[in-house]
């Protein structure tokens, strides 16, 4: 099958060297003239994904238009603030039904759409389906064994995708529940960066462990009010997904939480952390997302009063801890 | 209130303090004259809880009469192995409607009952409730914030034990569903043997967080086929102390696990880990009440299969991970 792959970061290399690996001839784009010389001289990402020798079939290239124009698959795996923009710069050049699949998380601030949403409004002429899960791209690239869920309203291209990918290192899922998959990747990263407060701040396995589980119902009363199904939420992309990002440390959202809790600002941590962080993106957008289906989300809210509204981690989390005593369910 | 607490372990020896802290007058039993004089002459549990200095006006005694006569509260926090014998002893000395606290963890493999069942049935003129959630004995002895909850058939009792127990640090939710509390507690630790044993095979954070979530899967189907609340099992008692038993380096599960991973027999790991291995006693039980209730649960079979019908982590890890490609619903 002939894939493009559009952004060559951690994850864009990672799923390139992995579809390379399952005999796809693969090319692979990214705006930046430095990366794509580095890729083509090293095969290897030594910024994002260092370590990695990527398979050597894998092409390289700046120009759009060569990984998009008769591509069987187009693996979108650019971070979430830019994937309006490249979808806005590919529509064009995209034909009538061609499979996009996203591999990136998040909620756009202004629209509160999620990253599949954003695609299709952009190219209405594509297919457009997710794939997500709990998987670091180290530990993609290092062929660990690793689990995802393939979604797409018509399960037949959720199988197309499930070909495509799977592998012995790599079990791939279908789903039809797109809004639950989405969903369930995108709010766990701010759920992370609350764990990762809960960290800096000194606090311990059992903090973290009743702050990713109250996260997780969180999660699921966002979901059931947008239509998720409840089965996906608890599953790899939400559950799954929220226990990485919590607790690796390959987790940039959790680790720019650690700096925060240790006092940083986000701006500091971000710069640190010299990754996007999604999580500190989907928070705004989370949290209207929870005010506009009349959904409590005290977590969501805690980081971002710690995020933007000046408040200390440490009143956040005490006041998090602190709130009445009640029954649980 | 006056208080006994049976079992002078590390979980013991931390809700005991946390009790007398709180303002009860509180009195710990244990079997082991070598534990009590330890404890008497030091105030800490040396051998479980090293570090730990307990409130020093906690009374110590190997005379279990003194421990339940009296008392307002009774805290059962012997081993699981010991709970039917420890309930057994004390029966006769327990008054009508005497509460009896359960803060042990597992399914007793020759009745496949769970512990509060176990206690109601030697002791019938107890009310017996049970308190559970993520809550490693290591931090809640330093002052770590936690969060568990307490459960009674009753709500009021639900309500006392909140009462007793909750502090600044300390924070209880109630709940009425004993069953699920209970179950969760229990096979969360057969998954976190798993989780530990993909640690020990050098596995990584995303094979971890693909068999804790698909292990999640597998607590509530069975969970539902006995009659527990799904919003428990997704609750503190069953998904955050999965977290917490799979993730936290102070687990004996997960310890055990990888010792597993790395090649030992489950004696071996035992014996290094020095503490009962819930999960171990639990493994048998749980795949038995699959089976009864016509559940399937691949990982607790696979646990099974590596610690009593001789196959190695590796060969059963593999066959969990290449099940057939299907629907995650």
């Amino acid at each position: 099958m002939k894939i493009g792959v559009l952004g060559a970061g951690g994850w864009g290399s990672a799923l390139a060297n992995l579809l390379a690996g399952n005999g796809h001839e693969v090319i692979v784009w990214s705006i930046d003239e430095r990366e794509v010389a580095m890729l083509k001289e090293f095969h290897e990402q030594r910024d994002r994904l260092p370590g990695v020798i990527l398979n050597s079939s894998i092409e390289y290239t700046t120009d759009a238009s060569k990984a998009v124009i008769g591509q069987k698959m187009i693996v979108c795996a650019v971070p979430s603030p830019f994937v309006r923009s490249t979808a806005k710069n590919i529509a064009d050049k995209v034909s009538n039904g061609q499979l996009i699949v996203n591999v990136s998380k998040g909620i756009e601030e202004s629209t509160l759409k999620a990253l599949v949403e954003i695609i299709e409004e952009e190219i209405p002429q594509a297919k457009v389906a997710v794939l997500s899960g709990p998987s670091h791209a180290e530990e993609v690239g290092r062929g660990i064994p690793t689990t995802v869920v393939a979604g797409a309203r018509d399960i037949e291209i959720a199988k197309t995708i499930q070909n495509a990918f799977m592998n012995d290192y790599f079990r791939v899922y279908t789903s039809t529940d797109v809004t639950g998959i989405e969903l369930g990747g995108s709010v766990k990263n701010v759920i992370a960066l609350a764990a990762g407060i809960s960290d800096g701040l000194g606090l311990g396995d059992n903090t973290k462990a009743a702050l990713m589980t109250r996260g997780m119902a969180e999660i699921m009363r966002l979901g059931l009010a947008m239509g998720a199904d409840v089965k996906t939420l608890s599953g790899l992309s939400g559950m799954g997904d929220l226990i990485v990002t919590c607790t690796s440390k390959h987790s940039r959202n959790r680790n720019a939480g650690y700096l925060i809790g240790q006092g940083k600002t986000y701006e500091e941590a971000m710069a640190e952390v010299k990754m996007v962080v999604e999580g500190v993106y989907s928070a705004k957008a989370t949290l209207a997302l929870a005010r506009e289906h009349g959904v409590e989300m005290p977590i969501v809210e805690a980081v971002n009063n710690v995020l933007f509204n000046g408040m200390t981690a440490k009143e956040a989390l005490t006041e998090l801890l602190n709130r009445d005593r009640k029954s649980e369910l």
